[in-house]
């Protein structure tokens, strides 16, 4: 694979696209959708033209009164899959008086600024950034301001989960006027350049699986050495691609790159939703489904076949747990839709998010980040070249100090806290760990298999909101 | 005329202009002017093309062990005139070690994205926006700290006047992490929507005329009639013509109103110069210019004929103080360049700055602020269409206090004063007002004609500026 952080990008798309289907029957019902025309270039005044954004609204909790807006700034998805997969904005809508507003990023779900053409080619592509998005939600907010009764005054929070997250602190960062505070959750802005070493994802993602069972990290390092081998002749391939339950058969090196891709997307997938109750995935998930998974690797020395085995029952958990699966499928969770194309598009244009491996420190194949190769492959499939100093640049890097009131939570078990904010940086951008949190645990609806940790966790995110409020209510 | 804010900004132009010629043998001399190539498009990726952005340096006081940056955020005009027109940066960079670095705003001076073509069409003006401009001073920032020995710990300060200390301030907004505060002198950062009073700024036009000469505003007032009635005939056209040695004879209404547009430039213009010392402009004005304008203009109530005499003598002490100009042209500071050009875009696309008169609180002709005729005239000028609400919308409008480091100066004679910030917002957000004085004089070089309100303003500003760099210096 050319393109390491792509991958690493669709893990985290593919798994939420899994979600997606599973749980849109939940919260979604409860949110009224409403569309917006808003512009399709905030930055020039040569495309005037509109599009239509769309934007979920739940007001069941709202007091013109004296309530707040919790404003989620959606990321690479559909809206309704985050709605429905942020219960904690739906926990605490009562305690905050609060109208909840889940805004759909554009160029994803419903949201696309060219129709079926958004994604035609890189000058239909060219809206596609953080920054217009920002300004998206920007002038939404002010529209919902001056069109929803007993808003105009009240205080705006925003929050979101990953990439969503990361536009929530951007969000407060270059508009505080909008927003009096965000919620960035598992929000990696720091995984650009050299801001954090390249290898630190999979090294968390490696540690999760040291720490759910012996010999299991070493197991899944072997297994690539294995698998090479095997691989080596055509009675291994049809071997590996029965064994592994594949749907499509491996005929080249080339389709077994693509196995171990989809393996390693696999682990880190594992190491995002490695949450300590079971959870309802289209797939569904045990309780710690890594522990689950390490119940079939606590051999590493086997001998290659019988090890490889092992390895498939351990996928198997990820992708089969309900039994429901006839065959695995290696390239699922890579082309099937719009929103995995924008994160792409993304990726190869402002979010280069250098990642790189070593078999020394994590359990994977060694891979150095390599540029140069990167960005051609963008080239070739977009026409544009990523910029991997724009993000640093414009949002700051570690140079953040000045900005205020922004809560970064992480998980100690998600593999991109590595590139989070795990430190207080001054008094009001503060940083909350959640040592047994995986990939935004505490934007989960309130479960009972929670940890203690995520439970104070939430607890300190409800009371800084409320700061956040109180002050803002106290100036106006 | 049916774009009063135009009109406006040209004053401002066509004054930077006349400046410009006099004044560039100075100061630039002693500045290196240098070329960075950036990107065109800093918020799209489709147009990856990269373009020559001036910029002049001088380091004769820099240190670089303990030396700072002050960054000049240069603003609609040639960078050089800025550098000789803001003496002040000159005058402190001993003090603070200081290299000083003057940039050019895209689209002016050298600076032009697409050469001689930048201004066909509103496809090649799109990328002229403050938006794209403050992200060019930050990436230009980037490759100075890069290059530079020693610069790259050096703390950066912001400093700009007029337009340029709106970019001052927005660039302190907007990149707390690349400056540790912001000089935004005479910045009317409110002068958009209705922020501030349409007719705030003729108000304080008018007032100017009132405390410099008795009856002298009532003259003027009185004088728009006056040339409604004489140049109701042929003759009296002839008689104008004559009476105010105009280099092409008025022939129509519309010329009539040209002239009218022109002398309020005139007024507007003086109130921006009104400065306590000789200036040696293009055409050399005296010490408190309006105080020897207001000589010819002490009998509002003389006859048609004689009042309108009066009024020509006063309107050529501003165009004709040396005595060298054997006619005066209507049209001249209306169209002569690119500068001007430039900020025509502008006005029509962000900069929308609602004006508007009454003839009661002001000495001008009634005139309402129309934005629809505004629209429209901008439409058939560049195919464009101004968006009103969005430089509130993004910079925040008069919710700016969660920002810090910027200082808002603003002289008490400057019309511009009555859309800038006058009144402390926070401790980190000061604002300091002279009394005595016009367009950002506290920029200017220091003078043995400069009042102690100036002197104070400076002195203070400095300190401030000190405390940035020294709060920096501390932390890192």
């Amino acid at each position: 694979m050319v393109l390491p952080p792509l991958l690493l990008c669709c893990c985290l798309q593919s798994w939420a696209l899994s979600q997606q289907l599973a749980l849109s029957v939940h919260l979604a019902l409860k949110a009224a959708a409403q569309k917006y025309g808003g512009m399709i270039d905030h930055f020039g005044f040569d495309q005037d033209v509109t599009f239509q954004q769309r934007y979920l609204v739940a007001d069941q909790h709202w007091r013109k009164d004296n309530g707040s807006i919790l404003f989620y700034t959606g990321n690479e998805g559909d809206i309704t899959w985050f709605c429905n997969n942020t219960g904690f904005m739906w926990d605490v809508a009562e305690e905050l008086n609060a109208m909840l507003i889940f805004a759909e990023h554009r160029y994803y779900g419903e949201s696309l600024p060219f129709g079926n053409k958004s994604y035609s080619d890189s000058k239909h592509l060219n809206y596609l950034t953080s920054e217009q998005a920002l300004a998206d939600f920007a002038i939404l907010i002010q529209h919902l301001k001056e069109t929803i009764p007993g808003a105009l005054s009240a205080p705006v929070v925003a929050i979101g989960g990953s990439y969503g997250g990361m536009l929530a602190a951007w969000f407060r960062m270059k508009y505080p006027h909008v927003v009096v505070g965000a919620l960035a959750a598992s929000a990696p802005i720091w995984q650009f350049e050299d801001l954090v070493p390249c290898g630190t994802f999979y090294t968390i993602v490696t540690n999760d699986f040291k720490k759910s069972g012996q010999c299991c990290s070493e197991s899944i390092l072997n297994s690539w050495g294995a698998i090479n081998r095997v691989s080596s002749t055509d009675e291994g391939l049809k071997w590996l691609s029965s064994a592994f339950h594949l749907c499509s058969p491996l005929k080249s090196k080339q389709d077994v790159a693509v196995l171990k891709a989809w393996l390693s997307e696999t682990w880190v997938n594992l190491a995002m939703v490695n949450y300590p109750y079971k959870a309802d995935f289209l797939q569904p998930l045990p309780a710690w489904p890594i522990q689950v998974v390490c119940k079939f690797l606590k051999n590493p020395k086997l001998p290659d076949k019988l090890l490889l085995q092992n390895v498939f029952q351990a996928a198997n958990v990820y992708y089969n747990y309900s039994g429901a699966a006839s065959c695995l499928n290696t390239s699922q969770s890579a082309t099937r839709n719009l929103g995995l194309m924008g994160w792409y598009y993304q990726a190869c244009t402002e979010m280069v998010m250098p990642m790189c491996t070593d078999g020394v420190n994590d359990m994977f194949e060694p891979r150095k980040w390599n540029f140069h190769a990167f960005s051609e492959e963008c080239f070739k499939l977009w026409k544009v070249k990523p910029r991997p100093s724009w993000i640093a640049s414009v949002y700051g890097g570690k140079n953040i100090s000045s900005h205020s009131n922004i809560i970064f939570s992480n998980g100690g078990l998600d593999p991109w806290s590595g590139g989070g904010v795990t430190r207080n940086i001054t008094d009001s951008l503060t940083a909350i760990v959640i040592p047994e949190g995986a990939h935004h645990l505490d934007l989960r609806a309130s479960n009972p298999g929670d940890p203690k940790s995520v439970l104070q966790a939430r607890a300190l995110e409800v009371q800084h909101m409320k700061q956040w409020i109180e002050k803002y209510r106290h100036k106006h």
